[in-house]
């Protein structure tokens, strides 16, 4: 579509915007505007306004490197959380969801992203440095790599294993096995391969 | 997702301000303000500046209820456009596609909506009654009904013809038939059987 044809530069600058975000076009930008000009001007105003906070009043916990309102998030500041077992992570949706499982009490790393030599992202890109420092300072007892299961995932494990590996740190990962409510003969044979040499005490699935 | 995992207030503001706009999700959401907090502050910014003057600055044209920077819009104050011909459109993205076309060289009216007693949508809800005013100013010389081809429009398109269907206005409408590029074989036998009964000379289609 013509960018010349916008009736109104108000609109197009919108349009523009919206056609930067993943995954959305100029022709769903477009839609997405016009859905918000018939909204009321205040509900547009308050998704305006959402952003500029979004902008200025995000900040990242100084502790775990997750997104916070505060210096230091609500899950690092908790007295209910052990602060001696840390999960480290990819990203904050990876906290998110593991919050959701509710069954998680430690706290938590941020790493920000994985090691992927590929795109030229390496250790002194993500926060491996407060994680040393955190571990260093000797109140961590146990870290759980809670990384995805790929490549760079499986890279970034073994270059945190490498340099955290010391006699009073405990390191585990998340369990690799057949998801609950699979099928088994649709699991791939790598997992299934996995489950089986990890198989687990059977009361532990009770 | 469960919304008190959120870490941070104003991600989930931003989250939940995304996921109001059609076709948008809790998850895809989520995934824009991911997005959206790894760009610079000041994109953001500029992001939520062109919001609030999207709520604040646009108007619609008050002459064809286009949407407008200003109260007249470029196409009505033009006066290269001829003001005797008016093409009548659903909405703003109507006229831009066919100001894409560049063959059109007259002025709009945008109705804002289509007669749908389904949806109780009636002639008082679009700007039928601006049309009429500007009908019986005595300057429209021809009325081209440019709505869609489906039921509401049909019902539109002939509520319009029976109120504007007087002596001194011609009425037309777009001309439907094979597309340019499309197969005999895959055209609908409506459309194929209009395009035979208004067949063209074929000198129209050189």
């Amino acid at each position: 579509m013509n960018s010349e044809s916008y009736p109104s530069q108000v609109l197009e600058n919108a349009v523009k915007e919206f056609s930067q975000l993943p995954g959305v076009g100029r022709k769903s930008a477009l839609r997405l505007v016009l859905y918000l000009l018939k909204q009321e001007k205040s509900d547009v105003f308050r998704f305006a306004e959402s952003l500029r906070r979004l902008s200025e009043d995000i900040v990242y916990c100084k502790s775990c490197y997750n997104i916070s309102d505060t210096d230091i998030c609500d899950i690092c500041s908790s007295p209910k959380r052990d602060h001696s077992v840390v999960c480290v992570v990819e990203n904050i949706k990876d906290v998110m969801a593991i919050e959701n499982t509710q069954q998680y009490f430690g706290i938590y790393h941020v790493l920000g992203g994985i090691i992927s030599p590929m795109d030229g992202i390496g250790p002194d890109d993500i926060t491996v440095k407060p994680l040393q420092e955190k571990v260093e300072a000797g109140e961590v007892k146990e870290l759980i790599f809670a990384l995805p299961t790929t490549m760079e995932g499986d890279t970034t494990n073994f270059y945190l294993y490498r340099k955290f590996n010391k006699p009073n740190v405990k390191i585990t990962t998340l369990a690799r096995g057949v998801s609950i409510g699979d099928e088994l003969e649709y699991t791939d044979e790598v997992t299934l391969g996995r489950s089986l040499v990890n198989r687990l005490p059977f009361e532990n699935t009770l």
